[in-house]
């Protein structure tokens, strides 16, 4: 075994980063060492998790914070900080393997950073790519960093694509994404119309949050995942493909020019395919439970359907617009998704409120970090006034 | 493009060497320079395949048929031998891949020869593997020759551990086998104890032969197939599962110790894996259907019954004994075969009569080649002597 990997997590007190922290702990001494931590304002969660794993660096993005941590971590020899600054720098400090797994635009930035300084970087966080895949790519290349893909989707076509045999993608013809199809799958387009946050929230197997268990029973979910997977994957739009799965057992698959699919399959675990990534390119040992397809017995697969569920739609014309259209779309889902889950809209109104913020804004061009931001707020401003309109008519 | 690759098809006239041709037609010009090819006594079609490939050398193992074919070929340049001595001759001319698709004794023979000259060897010859699979991975190593495996399933799981990660097989933790479950996959006991050989060839995916449909009814097939897993995967017999998948359209899966399944799927046509193979470490296009998993809409796993299917235990118990066990197995399994098949013997006798012989056999070794052939013919000999004793019961 060489010397440690020097580990910093981004987001270390949510989910991603819980489960991260929890496959360093389980790893044989000595493999890995962490650097920095980051979390929003779970002062107790990082501190403890700081100490535990004898972290160099922990710091809390909201300022408010700072001295509950620092003296939560007073005597340790933990270095802390607090504050939007405080992140980006820990962010941009040298390590060889970084989880960025902070939500939103702080999220965002401090992908950015990573990416400035090199090294690995495991991506979790949605926004980088869908608002700002070029500028990620880009970042990315002219600094020599590798990005992993942390979404069980992603990475499972990564893993796919280590059967790929020789470089490139030449004998690359299509990348499948697979969807459970959401608690709607099998509802009626009226059912859908009266859909409530309850029933939109029943994710059947993942348990995850309310905004993405509505952006799974939308779709909108694997359409940004579409967009994720052509920034990540050098192939056409028209080579990526989504097939929805009940059953969740197939996370990803790639089509080749000699007929194989490679597929990769598993329980629904994160921990599974942020050990990829944390091993990459070995594999390491998990403590999940393994898949039994002979007690699980069935999986099906059935083509999305394009009229109830035209997030699919929605999200490919964004992705053939390029520029600013993916930011905007994302934006405009969020609002729709938080209208929606405060009752202030309907459920396929979501969709509309995406479609009609995505003509009005969809042509903006984005060149640097600064105008995505400016324009993801001009989206948010854009769709909250369509939907009260809407809500309105 | 590099130089031409060049190749010797061993077995061209047969289902897999028309395969192997017909995609090395279709591959760009100048990829593929064909050097022998080895037929065993269809002259019209391995004169037609010599001249349209342009072979240098074209071998008919019937000494027979040594004259037609010379005349077929005469004026082409193509040089012309005859017989089984011939044919280990063109097995040992230098060549950059060999497609080792010959069946039986003279294909083992003839493995042997590819072997000690080295090079890459496409393997679809399953008695090398099963009844001298030691013999040939000490050839293979000690002339650096890379094994390629043609059956589908093999190929699968070859696939499979390109996703693996680093060297070594460290991170595998189960290599699993798929099995359709043959015609007798939902029948009673009582049925199968009936069964004809019109039922029992009856296959219901791949289109076969006899032999080779009566003991994908037995699951012999299946088992041989685990006994070649043992010798081309360095995983311990434990290691090594088969599941029954009646769609048959996941060929073969590796469990990893992170908790993926990689799988290899696609339409049952020999030319992907033949295709695999022949452009490996790359892969090549290849005019085959592609799986559309919406179509087919449904997998089905389920674990193979024991007590109906008792193939599977005797070759694991083959294997596990070791030396000539396997060869003495295969032996008996085709002795049986071709009784059931004169309707001489029962359906559920062939595993009787493979057991039995075991026990008597099981426990010879093998040091060579020879004392290979040898136990082979003495345990033909002793099958048929018990399979006569049970008729006569």
């Amino acid at each position: 075994m060489g010397p440690s990997r020097r580990i910093t997590v981004l987001g270390s007190t949510g989910s991603i980063g819980r489960s991260t922290l929890a496959l360093l702990e389980a790893a044989p001494p000595g493999r890995f060492a962490v650097e920095a931590l980051v979390a929003g304002r779970d002062v107790a969660t990082l501190a403890a998790q700081a100490r535990r794993h004898g972290a160099r660096l922990a710091v809390v993005a909201d300022p408010g914070c700072g001295p509950a941590l620092a003296e939560a971590l007073a005597g340790s020899g933990i270095e802390t900080a607090c504050g939007a600054e405080a992140v980006i720098e820990a962010a941009a400090r040298p390590a060889d393997w970084t989880m960025a797994a902070i939500v939103g635009a702080v999220g965002l930035k401090s992908t950015m950073a990573v990416l400035a300084r090199g090294g690995t970087l495991a991506l979790a966080n949605k926004e980088s790519l869908v608002c700002a895949g070029e500028l990620v790519l880009e970042a990315a290349r002219a600094n020599g960093a590798t990005l992993l893909p942390v979404d069980s989707e992603h990475n499972a076509i990564f893993q796919a694509l280590m059967s790929r045999g020789g470089e490139g993608y030449a004998a690359v013809e299509k990348i499948i994404l697979t969807a459970s199809g959401g608690p709607f799958r099998q509802a009626s387009l009226a059912q859908m119309a009266q859909a409530t946050p309850e029933q939109a929230v029943r994710h059947p197997v993942w348990s995850m949050g309310a905004k993405i268990s509505v952006d799974s029973a939308t779709m909108f979910n694997k359409g940004l995942e579409l967009i994720e997977a052509a920034r990540l994957f050098p192939v056409r739009p028209d080579q990526l493909e989504v097939l929805v799965h009940p059953q969740s057992a197939v996370h990803g698959l790639v089509q080749y020019a000699d007929g194989s699919l490679i597929a990769q399959l598993g329980t629904p675990d994160m921990r599974t395919p942020i050990a990829h990534c944390l091993a990459w390119p070995d594999r390491m040992a998990v403590d999940v439970g393994r898949l039994d397809l002979a007690a699980l017995s069935r999986l099906e697969f059935e083509a999305p359907d394009p009229v109830r569920f035209p997030a699919l739609r929605l999200c490919r014309a964004a992705l053939a617009a390029g520029g600013g259209a993916p930011c905007v779309l994302n934006a405009a889902n969020e609002v729709g998704v938080a209208l929606f889950l405060s009752r202030r809209l309907g459920f396929l109104d979501i969709a509309a409120v995406v479609e009609e913020t995505l003509s009005a804004l969809g042509g903006q061009p984005v060149n640097d970090l600064a105008s995505v931001l400016e324009l993801d707020a001009a989206a948010r401003a854009r769709a909250t006034d369509i939907a009260a309109h809407r809500a309105a008519a």
